[in-house]
């Protein structure tokens, strides 16, 4: 099944907002209906491709048959950018300008190394694509004679260790894929971010992601033990032990490349027992501060929950917590923050550290809301997304954006942020809501998600770019990462620049030139190209 | 106080073999006492230097005076090479070929970088010095034309933020120095490697160094936040969260790099509460296999004790477990294997984690045998370099290697190494006592640390190069790593770069070039020269 091209996940579980939604955005932010009807996928403009005949033979040849490389225009836009709200808004308006000349799926490693070999010979880009879930624009080049390297066709768990507890798997594998199959044989990845029902296994370490199960299951870049990279100058093998001395961590090289160094054809990964039991709850504080220092509490001194949320007063107030329950909590302007906890595991291991947690909770202020909370949360953990849609589709602009940094900074850098978006989206006439919660935590710091909902102005996209800058450079200013997750693509890649000085950013990119001399890969992606 | 220039650590401390060892490693072993006098420190035989004067100046404006510039014979003898036993029979036999021209001692980043200049406009090596403890030929550059770079005067803790619990230190701070500073505030680091007195914090990270207590408080290099590096084409800065998706990790691609990128003039780490308390006690398996599986078990599942190490049956008898008590295991055929576990935390959470792991220790074959081996070995923890200086004395030779693999790997991995040493000593005709303890657990795999005793052959330098090609060659056929914790150096290289594989070694060469494109920074040291 193929994702909405026009927005997010499967198309029969898009749902239009209950209509004291829509009344409730009108009252609060101004939201107007669109005055145009939306655009149909056969009326979206494509021309070309423009690629040669012989290199589209060849492209062929390097996947075993023509029919592995499409180039009808359905398939063109539907590996058009990835899923960030301003990649929504420009191709529901017809922008095709990021439109690959076509879609390859290749079926082996060997394949993709012919792919690249072909695209070398035949001066076209590539961009690998998985899940097509970017929301940083890491799909969309600076170079418009590239192809989508879609992975789809690589989806096996190749092996698995029980002793070790690892698996070897195959990069196009979607999340419920691989945890399918990982099921059948008594194993999880634990990996459950936003983006699970459609992000795939070689997306997950090309871009760092991080799950929402993190505090118990790690960082994706966590659960990697050894990556498999195609560069156009050959492959890349590592990980021969969980840790080693050997020198610099190459897989730390490979995580977070974004596809500018290589294709990722195999991942082995950490993997644990499926959990006998999953428990989620919901505990109240009075303020952000108050819940912040609980959760730094649990990941300092422990016990650590597996999964471990606060929302502020603005997020749990909207109910956005709470996907199914929005607007909800306006009733209750006392609802103060909302924390979700949770517990998997065997039985005896998450009543224990179920128990031990709640006394810690209890000692910071807070309160035992019950398992309603945590359910709900659990079951709309997925559906955010396509709330985005809805709230599009009635004309209002809704997009996140994330950061973390050390705990001693993390008011701060909630402030800031904060700030930024309020005060530049007011001052362009759309007083927008913005909400927050702690999505990662760590011994030493915290991820801050943010959620911005207002009017969508004029042009959306250009009205949005000043507000996402200043959330930006509050970032920078702060000291926070210009992302915890979502990673650096084209949207963040000048500011990643000064996050990472030119010095550092000059050393990656040395390797990418060793890697990928003729600069095919992702070319802007990442790293400024030369 | 300076380490002692022949051996290992406090000269006060040094002490010779009893008798009954002595006789022991006759009869077991055929060591034969040394036919020579030991060399003193001021007939060891230095020339030189042979810097010009204009480039021992040009160091000295660079340090801020000629009396951070030190070019007499003991101090260059006392910065040859590093720990390794062929280095300490190296120096001991009067062979200085691998003399630094000078020792330069900077006091800040600043000046670091002023030497880099000084060293790139006179056409001189740099290898960074921390406690010189290196045991892989980390401090032998290729060129003879090298300071040494000592960074003993850049020891500060520089900032401690107690929110985040982070702690900013400098590189020269030996282990005890930045614990004793920590402690003061009611923090430490937790890593306590067998080279805990000498070494220092910016050769963990360059070296990726492992502590005793890995088990509990982690790798050095899973402690670090955030690192400086000086680098004769600038500073590179990192860290600014604990964990990010703004690209690759550049903090990994440091950590390992053993002064071939640049100079680590500053690291950020995480610190924890000062323990309350700290509890080791000794459990005996029947076998290595079955201690393996409790240990396996333990990392796998839980809970995880903070220190976690498992002789196999020749250590346990020889009693090196416990290097207070060598040989008092020969008097028990039926001592099996020992294993240490330790547990450092609150009262409430050493006491819990020690009875939850009891049982699963019981449960996997493990039998108690209380507090005395536990608490003999953290007495003789950082004692076993000085037994190899008395063995050395009495005319044996001692060595240590080390690897890791995946669990499944493990046994293979032990077998394969431990048959490579004994065969090759044997052939050699001096059948060695080869023993192995697990050292450190991941929930993926461990690192298996092996100690060989044997006589010590005609010249034995040359006596043991091929046991020890042999053990690397035997890590690399079973999938080990080369280096789990002592790291790559020149002694490792060449296995180095058949592990990483071409195209990933010619990657990091890449970033070398980029950062030190004289190639100035320990040259041949990780990574092949052009």
């Amino acid at each position: 099944m193929d994702m909405l091209w026009n927005g997010w996940g499967d198309p029969v579980k898009a749902a239009p907002l209950p209509d004291s939604v829509t009344a409730l955005l009108r009252d609060l932010l101004g939201v107007k209906p669109r005055g145009t009807e939306p655009l149909a996928l056969t009326d979206v403009p494509v021309s070309g491709p423009t690629a040669a005949p012989a290199a589209l033979a060849a492209l062929a040849d390097a996947v075993g048959g023509a029919e592995h490389v499409r180039t009808d225009a359905e398939s063109r836009i539907r590996h058009t950018r990835g899923k960030s709200t301003p990649d929504l808004l420009r191709i529901r308006s017809g922008d095709t300008t990021d439109v690959p000349q076509a879609v390859v799926l290749p079926g082996s490693h060997d394949e993709v190394l012919a792919v690249l070999r072909a695209c070398s010979a035949h001066a076209l880009a590539v961009v690998p694509f998985g899940g097509g879930t970017s929301v940083v624009g890491g799909l969309a080049p600076e170079r418009r004679d590239f192809v989508a390297l879609d992975l789809r066709r690589m989806d096996g768990l190749l092996d698995l260790d029980p002793v070790s507890r690892t698996a070897v798997l195959q990069p196009g594998l979607r999340a419920p894929q691989a945890e399918a199959l990982l099921a059948g044989r008594g194993f999880t990845l634990g990996h459950f971010p936003q983006s699970f029902e459609w992000a795939t296994v070689g997306g997950f370490a090309a871009a760092r992601s991080s799950g929402q199960a993190s505090a118990g299951y790690g960082r994706f870049d966590e659960m990697v033990l050894g990556l498999t990279l195609a560069t156009p100058e050959g492959t890349v093998e590592t990980g021969r032990a969980p840790r080693s001395a050997a020198g610099p961590d190459v897989r730390q090289l490979i995580l977070g490349s974004e596809g500018a160094f290589g294709v990722i054809t195999s991942v082995t990964v950490r993997v644990r027992p499926l959990p006998e039991r999953r428990v989620y709850e919901g505990w109240r504080f009075a303020s952000f501060d108050e819940g912040a220092a609980a959760l730094r509490r649990l990941a300092q001194d422990g016990p650590r929950p597996t999964v471990l949320r606060l929302s502020d007063e603005t997020e749990t107030l909207i109910g956005l917590a709470q996907p199914d329950a929005i607007g909800a909590g306006l009733a209750n302007s006392d609802a103060g923050c909302l924390a979700i906890t949770g517990y998997e595991g065997t039985a005896e291991d998450t009543a224990q550290r179920r128990e031990q947690a709640a006394a810690v909770l209890r000692e910071c202020g807070g309160t035992l809301v019950g398992a309603e909370p945590g359910e709900r949360w659990a079951h709309g953990r997925y559906s955010a997304p396509y709330l985005r849609d809805a709230l599009l589709d009635v004309g209002a602009f809704a997009e996140t954006l994330e950061t973390a940094a050390f705990w001693s900074r993390v008011p701060e850098l909630y402030t800031a942020v904060r700030t930024a978006l309020t005060d530049t989206l007011t001052e362009a006439g759309t007083p927008p809501l913005v909400m927050c919660h702690v999505s990662h935590v760590y011994e030493n710091g915290a991820s801050l998600y943010f959620t911005v909902v207002s009017a969508q102005g004029e042009d959306p996209v250009t009205h949005w770019t000043p507000a996402k800058h200043a959330a930006n450079e509050a970032i920078l200013a702060v000291g926070g990462t210009i992302s915890h997750h979502h990673g650096v693509g084209t949207d963040h890649r000048d500011w990643y620049v000064r996050e990472a000085g030119p010095l550092a950013v000059d050393a990656l990119r040395a390797v990418k030139r060793r890697l990928d001399p003729e600069g095919l890969l992702n070319p802007g992606v990442l790293l400024p190209t030369d």
